[in-house]
């Protein structure tokens, strides 16, 4: 499935006990539809507060199903902030996360305050200096390792990635930076997006993505951007 | 005064007993930054729901204003869902509603379902004409009677408005409706949009607002649209 939501509700993509997660909506939804358990396996987590435009996932029923009627039935069960996209069948051995090759991420920052905008963008008051931005994102691109720009992970075997493309446009009073790479590790694209504004104010060098990638030093890295200006645009198989 | 609102949790402009609108909360604001009541007055009144670009609206104070730091104390009171973009002194016979020469709405339309779009665009499923949409819109031009495309107000002297300029034009997924009137009538964006939806769909043709002004029959308006997708965008002077 391809799925939309706008995560201001939810507390983040992984299922929780108690608390809405998105995952968590659409294995009930289905669940509901199937009288049984049905887990949904997404092509990655989302923070709280995070939307997504085109998240994937799967899950696992009998080959016998009415695909056309079931994608009506899910999506009419499905609240506001979550639009079913799209749901297809796929071979047995898809897998939403194991068979992705590249994820794309776009960040919003609104260069003008607004308030209709203000849940889907973060606002910075200071003047950006958008080329400045988009030159020290050059450096980002190719295989490098993302532990200083990455929340420690236990879980997270190693913080290599392979970032194909890396830019950020103003069109209006929105900054647009997009990042496009084959996996990302856990807070690696508000950490970029921190320290990105901070290249903006002049507060930091063009060249400082490529310091922090040689020296792995994270106290070069800033505050972390808040999630709401964050989008998990697309997933490419 | 300029302000912006975000009308999700907002009763509308009007000043209500209890619930939030968007002049009591000014009101508020500049009775604690004066230590009395200060009445604002808006350009217009905008019903619950509807959002705000660019509102207009003036309060009396003493000429001794310092009007830069009166902007700064004033922005800092608001709640996120306001947001103050212009403060400046204007001449004694200046009244936000009695000096206004023209206002303009946008109302937009989602031609595909969006999770992240929802709470200021009306999504509509059918497939809609916009090449009639637009062409229908040029009947409403010039000199008419709204009556009809109004609500019954008791208030109104008279139903007279004179409109400018009237278009929709589809960018992306979206279908922005504009007009622009020297006045408008309770409810007559909102009827005019679910009469035009209804042109899209090829319910009814493209003479349809002719034959509303020439007949005055209310029962060839369709359903008002939703207060969600309205924007007042600008006040002129």
């Amino acid at each position: 499935m391809i799925v939309e939501y706008d995560g201001t509700n939810f507390v983040g993509w992984q299922i929780q006990k108690k608390d809405r997660s998105v995952q968590g909506v659409l294995e009930n939804a289905l669940s509901k539809r199937f009288g049984k358990q049905i887990p949904v396996v997404g092509s990655g987590r989302t923070d709280a507060g995070v939307h997504a435009l085109g998240q994937t996932a799967h899950f696992d029923v009998s080959d016998s199903e009415d695909i056309p009627k079931l994608r009506k039935s899910f999506a009419s069960m499905l609240p506001d902030d979550i639009i079913l996209h799209e749901l297809s069948e796929v071979s047995d051995d898809f897998h939403a996360r194991f068979s992705a090759k590249f994820r794309t991420y776009k960040y919003q920052i609104l260069t003008a305050p607004s308030a209709v905008s203000r849940l889907y963008c973060w606002y910075i008051k200071d003047k950006l200096d958008v080329n400045d931005m988009h030159l020290s994102l050059r450096s980002l691109i190719g295989d490098h390792i993302f532990e200083p720009l990455a929340k420690a992970n236990p879980e997270e075997k190693h913080y290599k990635c392979n970032v194909t493309d890396a830019k950020s446009e103003k069109i209006g009073d929105i900054i647009y930076f997009r990042i496009r790479a084959n996996r990302f590790v856990h807070g690696m694209v508000r950490a970029i997006t921190g320290t990105l504004v901070d290249v903006g104010r002049g507060k930091k060098s063009t060249d400082i993505f490529k310091e922090i990638l040689e020296s792995s030093d994270r106290d070069l890295v800033s505050n972390y951007a808040p999630p709401h200006g964050l989008f998990l645009e697309k997933v490419e198989y």
